[in-house]
């Protein structure tokens, strides 16, 4: 999938915020490990959250390296020829190291920031988090200093001499689409839903 | 984002296969990377292909050990505690010691397989490979063996004292959506698009 390299933080920022989730990398004793989870930017700094006894946090706030990836797929690109074939995506790479976050309020601020990131304006409707649930919850922050990002976008790029080679080309879009919500029904009774969920769009 | 593992080859290989791309993670010095890459499925291995020249792919064919991630977001998950929010989602991980494909007719199944993934039925319209682009494109295999998925299903779990928070909770779904196609206007003539392109469905 050859695609452009863009190093703006404008570029880089803006594909961060609109995936709702990363994968993250890490090693154990040279084994990569890479886990889906849910992160989110506060300027320029990135925060991840898990459980206390998650050992992919425990790995990074050991002061490993690793790398938080985020991917938007935007297309099929459907060529003539089958070399040609690829995808229209956005992708974000963050190489670093991350620290774990200890200071109270910069934990609340980004555990908040990580369910904003989800849902806007989540944060202020939910119950939020107690002590208890608080000192369950590790927060990794990771600096968002090495990063890049790699962008396709348009269709096939054929070579000539398969101009006549009788099939369509083009690009399928393809988007995340969210459908009716569906309420909680182990617990009743539920309150109606607010714009918050009524109104979900993918972030952007 | 609490998930139940499921380790049965019937799970790990739908989700694989529904998957249009994966993520894909090596280390180089201990430092991880993950990059997206377009996979597919063959039986129990997984094959991935780049350019010869890909350092992704040189690492690999060197006999380093990697890691294959894929996830489906399914939706989100809505809780009344900030705490309990999470995602619905399936995701794999399969972790193994690749190997460069060299055997030609291997070769030429696994990037047909490739396009097909992507493309139910387009490897037998589009113009196949030639040898120039044999020679250009390294395939590596990975046997699923040492594979594991996660899924998470259904509404929040909220604590019972949340019962009256007075708030909605559920679940947001969510799906990959595929839009009308779009011709390539850079070249033409164009034949119009077979059932592959106006049929194309999200693998499952």
């Amino acid at each position: 999938m050859p695609a452009r390299a863009r190093y703006d933080a404008e570029t880089i920022h803006a594909i961060l915020d609109e995936a709702l989730f990363c994968h993250l990398g890490f090693a154990v004793d040279a084994q990569p490990f890479v886990v889906p989870t849910i992160h989110a930017r506060v300027g320029d700094r990135l925060y991840v959250h898990g459980a206390v006894a998650s050992r992919m946090l425990k790995v990074l706030a050991s002061g490993a390296p690793c790398c938080v990836t985020v991917t938007l797929l935007d297309g099929l690109v459907l060529a003539r020829s089958a070399f040609h074939h690829s995808m229209n995506y956005r992708s974000v790479v963050v190489l670093g190291t991350g620290r774990l976050v200890e200071e109270p309020s910069e934990k609340l601020r980004a555990l908040e920031a990580i369910v904003e990131h989800v849902a806007h304006g989540r944060s202020r409707e939910a119950r939020p988090p107690n002590d208890k649930e608080l000192a369950a919850t590790h927060v990794l922050s990771l600096p968002i200093e090495e990063a890049s990002a790699k962008v396709r976008i348009g269709g096939p790029i054929d070579d000539e001499e398969d101009r006549a080679w009788p099939v369509w080309a083009g690009v399928v879009p393809l988007t995340l689409a969210a459908g009716a919500p569906i309420a909680d029904a182990r617990m009743s009774p539920s309150a109606p839903p607010s714009d918050v969920v009524t109104g979900w769009r993918r972030p952007c």
